[in-house]
């Protein structure tokens, strides 16, 4: 491959922080920072970067509707005493919250907060509108962007305010809502490995680690290319808890009032960064193909040969009915048509100059394992076919990638002496038998700067003592550094 | 057609203003009030009610890409200082604004604007990204909420919070950019007449009514059964002056230096308020089915008959491939499940009983006429080609109707003395000529509380005295009392 021209993105191996924001602002996806006009800690998509927040979307959509979800738009602002209502919810949300207290030069008589997730809106109005079990389940997601104020923040990985898809379920059954959430948190799995290709862990949070309110928090967690973790998608099981503070009841099939089960999930624009974080290297940003906004770029290299122009035309035609392409035919030097491409991770990079004119054939190099190969213009069909194979390649390895770096990152370990060595040097994920109390947690942060990603729900070996307190029939938990 | 159960709708006649808030509410297109948790003025989009948004947001974005706009999203939040910087801009949005001064429980140091639009943070963006006429056009648009505090809400038509998009554009040339924000208003006005059905006048604003800050403000106007204007899209042209204030430069082709052209547009939720209003009636919603989120509601009126219901799942296999259909096989009454269809709007429905199961047909009734007919189901082309006309006889209706109204609603005055009698009784749009300045605009308001709606783009008959001062060469204008 020729070398990269006019990119500045410095290398992983010397600062994986660095890389990235230099991935991110070099590929075009995001703007951010005082000269952008934007509040700190918030981000612009620019459209390659919505493109694909985008495109996620549109299969997160198609898959909730498979299940019978709907969406729905609930207001922005809650009043600061619906907020209030449940308290454990609040304790965990109110640091973070902004609040409105004027309009226009006027104080306002009650404060209003933006949302930094709505399960109190939802809880209100499921109050008012569920009445019998015949109105239940009621199956709801909407598309917004929600507030938390975080202090320090990173592009994609930690704003103040971040887009996501929240989720919200009311049932008249406990198992139904339990195997709800389940199957919400499987659904995230598999979008994450198919779609993004990256590989997942899933399980459970220990109780210290679940969301403000919930009975059960159920994750998906993944590693990222410098080891550490990256909570990925949750899914919440509420039981009666807010609908007892809320009041919400339907009628059972016997006529006597009951009160509802929630839950709630949900999956951000985080996940940008873990597709970044996951696949990209020092040449830009590597996308799989399910995701990638332009599936191929084709390079005229020789745009003043009217012969050459054709020949790119012809393949253009033939590729724009299966693909999103997009074609180079601008006077740039051949290298930073190519670096061009690599630094937006286009999947799929083909040269057409005269000698493939001649030979009748298209030159194909592959981002994100830069290899090339030689493909046959002459049959229409077959062209497609080796097209689709790569494209269909590019996700299957990124995929064996990311999986292989997980194994290879992950430790076992049983006893936490070895534990605080260890985890100065190695970078990646671990496992151990933990009994997931609130102590050993607190205590376990503290001394190594590590906390439990979840208990995974295929159970990875028998449950056995805890590694710091030795308490019987602990389960096996992963732990790591997180961002 | 057989008599309404459990509607709760007041006629049109008696109480226009009710009538609205009675089928939003019955066909589950919205929740609102104290009871449901939302901020004053806010509301929540049930099912139903963000399903008609997100058929619009599909159109839209369909049209808005053949144009080469670019989806993109900004943040909620804008520093007060930034927003503060282009002065005509925020006087025209300061008394409305939201403003967030805490986040937990302690104050901020800079107060940060809710937006209320995003010309400021747009113009930002443009100043740090465009360096060359290379760059340019630049065709942003966003989906999003946004905040303006209003004194009186109505759902839909006015709200503290409503959803939009807006585009915002920077050109190279001043012709450019006045012809795209044309090129916009009428891609408005084909929406709106093709997919809402709803009769458009296309036009200007005067001086008076334009958008704080813009040179031109292009409208599309409609008008409601009761007679009242509602502004359904607005197109802007600003010149240079955001260029100018935030210095936005790039260098032409001759390598100087030169500032922007911009412009902004919008359509928003309101558009709801507008279709509800245009087609409606006192049985409940009446939608175009080019929007229906259901098209078709097939009614069994024997659920218990196996044959019947045979014979209903034949006639669904058929549709379902190519409309979004609902098939109602509860055990309500007959007339009970007519009127559930009817006020949820849906364009076209299907009984079938035994008597349509003998004959091999079933009964066809329009939403929007009540007509029935009976259709053969012994050919499967015919029953689809049948079922397609019908529905684009519904389109065609609904909007022939909506521009007889508005013909019929429509006075030309070229005398204020008789326009101030007119104005007493006649509900409707006026046209006559008017100088356009700012004194006889404010005068006709106090008045006779209509304003300018707009100066036609094509004209409506050469110039003439105002109606009002006598100036000649006054463009003739439509006046209205408006939502």
């Amino acid at each position: 491959m020729s070398k990269a021209f006019n990119r500045n993105i410095t290398l992983r191996s010397i600062d994986f922080a660095k890389w990235y924001t230099n991935v991110i602002k070099e590929s075009d996806i995001c703007d951010y920072g005082d000269r952008s006009g934007s509040v700190k800690g918030t981000i612009i998509f620019r459209p390659y970067g919505y493109a694909l927040w985008e495109n996620c979307q549109q299969e997160l959509n198609f898959q909730f509707k498979k299940l019978g979800v709907q969406n729905v738009m609930f207001p922005l602002l809650i009043n600061e005493k619906t907020f209030a209502l449940e308290k454990e919810h609040i304790k965990g949300f109110a640091p973070e919250c902004a609040i409105v207290t004027q309009v226009g030069d006027k104080k306002i008589q009650e404060p209003l907060i933006i949302r930094p997730t709505s399960e109190v809106l939802f809880s209100c109005h499921f109050q008012k509108i569920i009445s019998s079990y015949k109105n239940l389940p009621l199956l709801y997601n909407q598309w917004v962007s929600v507030v938390r104020w975080e202090k320090t923040t990173r592009p994609f990985l930690r704003n103040t305010e971040f887009l996501w898809q929240e989720g919200h379920t009311a049932h008249s059954q406990e198992k139904e809502a339990i195997d709800f959430s389940l199957k919400i948190i499987r659904l995230y799995a598999e979008f994450v490995e198919k779609f993004l290709a990256i590989k997942v862990i899933l399980g459970k949070k220990t109780a210290h680690e679940r969301f403000a309110g919930a009975l059960e928090t159920y994750t998906i967690e993944t590693m990222m290319q410098d080891g550490q973790a990256l909570q990925t998608g949750t899914s919440h099981y509420f039981g009666q808890k807010f609908a007892n503070i809320f009041d919400i009841k339907f009628s059972n099939v016997k006529n006597e009032q009951e009160f509802v089960f929630q839950t709630s999930w949900g999956m951000s624009s985080r996940i940008i960064g873990a597709l970044i974080m996951a696949h990209s290297d020092d040449l830009g940003l590597v996308l799989p193909a399910t995701i990638a906004p332009i599936k191929i770029s084709i390079l005229n290299l020789v745009p003043k040969d009217q012969e050459v122009s054709s020949f790119v035309k012809k393949i253009a035609d033939i590729l724009i009915k299966n693909f999103n392409i997009t074609i180079d035919e601008t006077n740039k030097s051949v290298s930073y048509k190519k670096s061009e491409a690599q630094i937006k991770g286009i999947p799929l990079v083909i040269e057409v100059g005269q000698k493939e004119l001649a030979a009748q054939e298209i030159k194909i190099t592959l981002r994100h394992n830069l290899q090339s190969s030689f493909v046959s213009t002459k049959n229409e069909d077959k062209l497609l076919a080796t097209i689709n194979e790569l494209l269909e390649k590019n996700n299957k390895e990124l995929y064996e990638n990311s999986q292989n770096n997980f194994a290879e990152q992950l430790k076992e370990v049983v006893d936490f002496k070895d534990y605080q060595n260890l985890v100065k040097e190695h970078k990646g994920y671990f496992i151990a038998p933990f009994c997931g109390s609130y102590q050993c947690e607190q205590e376990i942060k503290t001394l190594t700067n590590t906390t439990s990603r979840c208990v995974p729900l295929d159970e990875y070996r028998p449950s056995s003592a805890c590694f710091k307190c030795q308490t019987q029939n602990s389960a096996w938990t992963y732990f790591a550094r997180s961002y």
